[in-house]
């Protein structure tokens, strides 16, 4: 199915939609309708309980807003731009790297300096798309995707949405780790709304302004802590490795977590862990694993620190598209933060046994200094300091030169170095402040949505008539089950379909209740959002001997059976925790329906 | 417990605590930590049970970032104010109503013209909070509390943080009631954040910049629709009306839903029947209902269109504070978004069987018009169908008169009645667009959880010592149960309680794990976050014949049963959903601990 078409039946059905349609709508926004807000929070309940219940991980919430102060330190208020170019005539604003990437066929154009990619929209004549006017000499700048707003009145502060959820936790380190009682590895989690002032985006989920990732950071001890590889070495995976994509002709990699990390092909133990947890959530979800594969970044992709990343792709309308980030990315985050060096990032790590180090101290004569260097006498103490712990040696001579102040107002000082009173003394250290690694599974829930979607889409024929449905697993499908009284005109049975939905849903079961048209065309609206299983209220479940039964109707085989009423609830949270129907076949009376799918 | 030590009880337990701390804070934002963040969820997903599902009711899910045009519709663009005053010394922002309200006892300050506050700060001689200086002369002005933002780059677009997240389900009705298939009543959920960039923002989760709201937009026919109001009518409820907090001796009124009703204390049985709902829900998630009420809005509260609005109140250190709001809308919204007159805020409501009526037509000769008229011809022939339709008798006239234009362009034209071709036709119609009411429960997820963490506060004596616990009901806990080993240096029980743990995490049960520090330290941290029960893996549960079994304390009688490893799950599962721990100890060995608490 084409990526067109999927957002047509995604629109039509529920799913979602541009948001604001009767404003003439928002490029880049969308909005989750009734059928795809419940799948998108089946997803994200499903990643919460694989990425952080079952790991033993814990999940918080922090603001969408923050401080700029908070951007300056990740590096988002300088680096994180997209080139941006202007057409001179309508002034409609376009991403200049993929201008050039489509009409060239350079890949990762975005990693060009911005002259260059000038230089080849100008060699290349190429025009705005929008209305044709050449582009050449309009320049190409960089364009930074935070949306900016100001916090409070009057002397406003400057804030941004959060580009992504990971600073929220990056942030709070400080607090997390002593939640953690100071002690390493933890993970923690976020699922939320993160925001990229896209300049162009793009159709369906793909490229949003808003969206929803949950993110994954895993702090370790990158001397000590590995993970439980054990678990997931046997899941087989297939690789698409960096040296392939590069090889003319590059081929996949068939393999499992175990080999892939013994042979170096995953360059981290911790991604390969959370490579091999992801596979078998995709396919817990859904995913159809032929069209699905793990992509290693190129060395141009890879940001400077992070050591190895790749991409969980899924195949959507014929394009691969990336769903989920995976990168071990060192101690970037948490030194960046550690601004004051205050070691509020790091961790305290007890030593074994208490270690007696030498450590070379100063004790500046501060009757000296203060005359001899005025108000910069604090600063040459301090400066002082710094270099007996750097280079101890310095003081060995007979006087110690030191720099004080930064950039233009930078001075050297001599000092006498009896003056410093220089001293070596020894100390016991029982520890050492270290700064955590990070290990960061960031997965795209939309995009997940979107290709669960696409891989569910079914088209087959029930009883002579082409239908379409979709084959979603009952964990992730928008409702668990749907009620049906047979016929309306039915006092009986319209009372037990009411009695029927109202015990489902105290079961804490997701249900639709459905009693306009024919059966058919009832089975037929839940099987276009993907209900697995439709439960129907009869004559013949009431009239015979017995206690009050119903018919189950499975989705995809359009097979049924008859349970009672008081196994109903009981049997369909089991269905949607993973039990096959056909034990329901086997336990219980076929109901023959005639009908045949193929 | 006052509000203060709430708050650092939330910081140091991992509830929530004021955000960016490693930046120096930023007023207004909080980030839940582990704890409250599970916490928050939780009453989100009780919410969404009672709300949503069990209603019949369909959640979706907008963005946050909405177009200005949606503002200029909604009104928030030109009336979402608060007062501001800023010092002139030292540029601190204030509340200028606020500040009225703590000097002179007036209530509602909020509620008066600008001039006059101004008036009220220099007569009562109100200094700066933050410096002293007098603020008598300093304007007092209007902030407008959205966050703005520009969406895209270039020819930016307006754009705003949603004050409400009421609005993206307003703007998107013309779909919405398509999923409806175009029938009332229905109703449509969202749980979001919201935002509002508050002069001087509270402490704790009181009053904040960015928050969560629970929001239902019940969409019905006037005229038609009644509530289910038999299902809540012998809910006993404390209403605090409007009459009774006028009077000087004003009292609670202990009633029924059905009884204030009957007496029209609550105006609209929609409202009634959402307290009755909302009264059962608090008691079972866990509010204190002694310190519980639900208050009528005065007159000078309440928005200029809604009919009737009462607040939900709890009392949280020693204060009432407003958790949810029940208002009757009316036809306020749609009747806002339906800018273009095109019917696609209405419902199509089709008579029972059509109905003949007269309609009044014209159809102007244009070849007269054309050359009369020039330029103004078109508006003049729709001035004459507007007119024809609103008053068919001027068509009795020989000459018609007609206005076209806007203020200064507006002209007066004079027509020949014959050109105009007036007509009366009987046309046939099947039913009428009606705009549907809005009723709105709209429930604060902060203050919600603020309100348990504080009604759920206690001190009590366990074994001679003191302690304090989080007496939260199982529904809403952060943790289901604790995992212990009772000793760590026996690996058939450490091997046992890592199983455990991981088969009730396979079960879907939030589980904490510890093994660190003494039995009873243990029981006391997870007192303090309000964990229910505690299951100790000890020497007896697996030396003794028979299969393995664990000890489970209930948190708040610290009573201990012993139960098979094989039940846990489903006991835990059981106690969760509402079982009584009696039962268990009925059914179970009970453990003598010697613990008595009082």
């Amino acid at each position: 199915m084409a990526a067109d078409d999927l957002v047509e039946l995604a629109k039509r059905r529920g799913f979602f939609f541009g948001s604001n349609g009767a404003y003439g709508g928002t490029a880049g926004f969308y909005t989750f309708g009734p059928q795809g807000a419940a799948l998108k929070r089946n997803v994200e309940d499903a990643w919460r309980d694989r990425f952080t219940i079952r790991e033993g991980n814990r999940e918080i919430e922090a603001p969408t807003i923050m401080p700029e102060a908070v951007f300056e330190a990740s590096g988002h208020l300088d680096g994180f731009n997209d080139m941006l170019v202007e057409c001179p005539e309508c002034g409609a604003s376009h991403r200049a790297d993929h201008l050039v990437e489509d009409a060239t066929g350079i890949e990762d154009a975005e990693a060009l300096p911005g002259e260059e990619v000038e230089a080849l929209i100008a060699d290349n004549d190429l025009a705005c798309p929008s209305c044709g006017t050449p582009l050449a000499g309009a320049p190409v700048e960089n364009f930074n995707l935070m949306f900016a707003t100001d916090i409070g009145p009057g002397d406003a502060q400057p804030g941004y949405l959060r580009p992504e959820t990971a600073q929220g936790i990056f942030v709070e380190f400080p607090r997390l780790k002593e939640y953690a009682r100071g002690s390493l590895p933890f993970g923690i989690t976020q699922i939320g709304p993160a925001y990229r002032n896209e300049i162009s985006p793009r159709g369906g989920l793909l490229r949003l302004r808003e969206f929803t990732q949950a993110e994954l950071e895993q702090f370790v001890d990158p001397e000590e802590d590995e993970p439980p590889l054990d678990r997931v070495e046997d899941v087989e995976v297939r690789l698409y490795p960096a040296t392939e994509q590069a090889a003319d002709d590059g081929e996949y990699l068939h393999t499992t977590i175990g080999e892939a990390v013994d042979d170096g092909v995953i360059g981290s133990p911790w991604v390969g862990y959370y490579l091999g947890v992801a596979q078998e959530w995709y396919e817990r979800v859904g995913v159809d694993m032929d069209r699905f594969r793990f992509r290693q970044h190129l060395a141009g992709e890879r940001a400077h620190y992070a050591a190895d990343c790749w991409d969980a792709e899924s195949e959507v309308g014929g394009d691969w598209i990336e769903i989920a980030g995976f990168a071990y990315r060192g101690d970037y985050d948490l030194s960046k933060h550690d601004e004051y060096g205050d070691d509020a990032f790091t961790i305290f790590k007890r030593y074994d046994e208490p270690k007696t180090v030498e450590r070379a101290t100063v004790d500046p004569d501060m009757s000296v200094l203060g005359p001899e260097f005025g108000g910069d006498a604090g600063a040459v103490a301090e400066a002082l300091a710094t270099l007996a712990e750097r280079d101890p040696d310095a003081f060995d001579a007979e006087t110690v030169t030191v720099e004080v102040g930064e950039g233009d107002a930078a001075e050297t000082h001599e000092v006498d170095a009896d003056v410093a009173n220089f001293a070596v003394e020894e100390v016991t250290e029982t520890g050492e402040h270290i700064t955590p690694h990070v290990v960061e599974p960031s997965f795209g829930v939309g995009r997940t949505v979107q290709t669960l979607l696409a891989h569910a889409y079914r088209e087959d024929e029930v009883d002579g008539e082409e239908r379409t449905y979709l084959s979603l697993v009952p964990e992730i499908a928008p409702q668990d089950a749907a009620v049906f009284p047979l016929v309306t005109n039915d006092d009986r049975l319209t009372a037990l379909a009411d009695e029927v939905a109202a015990d489902l849903r105290a079961a804490g079961l997701a249900v639709a209740y459905d009693d306009s048209g024919s059966i058919g065309r009832r089975y037929r609206r839940q099987d276009e959002i993907g209900t697995p299983f439709c439960v129907t209220v009869d004559r013949d479940g009431i009239e015979r001997d017995g206690p009050d039964t119903v018919t189950v109707r499975e989705r995809d085989s359009a097979a049924q059976v008859r349970v009672p009423v008081d196994d109903l609830a009981g049997e369909l949270a089991a269905l949607r925790a993973g039990e096959s129907f056909d034990a329901l076949v086997d336990r219980y009376e076929t109901v023959a329906t005639d009908v045949e799918t193929n």
